[in-house]
């Protein structure tokens, strides 16, 4: 077996959003969204959770610093998200609609060039410690 | 020793809002309030407990009935705030600034005339995790 | 200011239960328990924290050592009530409805005696997540 | 990659069960299951996680509506199990044993025939907070 | 009604620590603390929640603006305490017993002193999920 | 498809350690693991949680009876870790170093010679809620 190991590190954000697709009627996007698409926003804690796998380090013991793992989260993801109205206020989501699922690919997309191409990667994103969503799905 | 007893519901609502004095200049909201004055919103999953605090029914074996203390949450808190704009889509919140302070106040005055007088009302509100607050303080 | 401190140690027990006054007719029951007072039981993961209240010993550093506070709980509460039916199997709620505000009380009385008169005791009972009591009521 | 993301929804019931072999006698039972074997029934607070996995709907941004998520559990699965005794008041559980390696099971197949067939379907359920188990296992 | 509100903040830290009165043979120590005196120290992730009371500011809607309060638990209570050795690496636990007992108390010590005295200080420390410490205690 | 299911188990043990490799300066050391490296050690409340995979036992409708699970992590983990100083009380970390990640595989390989064959094993390992790994990695 190898000793690949999966490191974990997590952290949140606090942003707003709404669930809208431009291409639709305010009537479409009721019947669709329901409440998730009244149009002053509401918000959520965000909680996401990036997953790196490979190898261990043998100096170090580490796969990756998690203590780094945070600062790029930090860097990349957080300083645009948080305390942000995703609709409005990101380039990301401007034509994109919000849901945790298009959050989860754009962060990860956001992170994968920063992590080495020998590791993993892998995102778990909370909306409400009730709804959430992982990508990529490695197997099914 | 009286047979007083405290009983607690948690609900949680979903909302957006900025913190925000409109007496203040831009400026003077930015540098009191950073980035929880941001201008498009941000938000959170506030979770809200409520005690309430009385003598046992020797019927019921109940203070209250924490179904009822449920639905009570739900008619005069919930349906307000739930996936709304605190700022914008309230009246409570158009002029008061919506911290959490000011919030857990206007809980209580809410529910309070709903619950029946012998009994006391308590408000603990999370805007976070680790952020907190409580109403009314009835020690120090 | 004195000393004291507060002391709280968090157990559990699973068990079975239903709401329940034998005085009312089946229909009562069901009008006001609802699907709590369903024929044949049904359960929870109950956590209790017992908070012991008193001046700090000098020697030890401890108002009450916290592994006997568990080992007092494991043997006057957790004995009798965990894995059990509350309304058949325990002699204290064969005729006392087990609402969570009864269970709270007949903790408290099952440990009173056994923690020293100096210290102030105190209970918090988790019936689930978003349901919990405490008792003795010590302001309101 | 393709755009497939692993949608979640968490829920909760509370039953009443007890763990027992009918084609064993008592003593076999009580050697084997222990205290989960008492004859009047514990219970728990059952978590439960429904995890969906396909591709994102370009039109809603949704894998599938985590609402309607929620709405099927809810029809298929809480209203049979939710303050029931799972021994005597379900079909599902009147020869089958119901430790929770089962239950998660019969969850699935209660389940999978409302989901889409393009869409893959994993449950996990927590007995307590300490013991949980999930079902299928896609790899090992 | 005054509108008083209890403002609360948590924070984390990482420390090790032994249970030791040095003006006791080893055998005493052994006997009294057991396995939390074991001589080459064990550790905690403490989570420290800290509560101010007292009037809302009109102005700014703040009891007390908890981004400050949390700066104020940085440099006053975690830059002595995290990712150190409670009884080596602090002028506090030199000669006393790092209970957690004693620990909130000296967080209260190290935070009064830069808290308005029109505001109540209170503070609540976890050493694991299930053992944690209050004070002071307004009540009893 | 097949009747594997996972069945878990969570434990927790409270240990000191610092992050060191003994082939390189103090400096180094200092550079590399930051504050993690300080000299006198800081600790943890570690959670581990334990996965078996394999298919039921129809007679006791188990995987692996949980109770055993629970044993065996505390006969072959928790009895060498907890409240111990992994750097100088096990021999397992004497040289390597107790980063989460070199932790996670020596758990697994104690317990691995204890489960059956035919079952799969799975360790993650909690080092703080925020930082966690994950081993052996079945995909990617």
């Amino acid at each position: 077996m190898s000793n690949k190991v999966a490191v974990y590190r997590k952290e949140h954000f606090n942003a707003a959003h709404r669930l809208y697709n431009s291409q639709w009627s305010d009537e479409q996007n009721a019947a669709v969204f329901g409440k998730c698409s009244l149009p002053n926003y509401h918000g959520h804690n965000y909680e996401v959770e990036v997953r790196v796998t490979g190898e261990i380090d043998e100096a170090t013991g580490f796969v990756m610093d998690m203590k780094k793992l945070s600062d790029l989260l930090q860097e990349k993801v957080l300083v645009k998200f948080d305390h942000k109205n995703l609709n409005l206020d990101t380039e990301e989501f401007r034509s994109l609609n919000p849901t945790a699922e298009n959050i989860v690919i754009v962060i990860y997309n956001l992170l994968r060039p920063h992590i080495e191409t020998s590791l993993d990667l892998f995102i778990r994103l909370y909306e409400t410690p009730r709804n959430f969503v992982e990508y990529p799905v490695f197997i099914k």
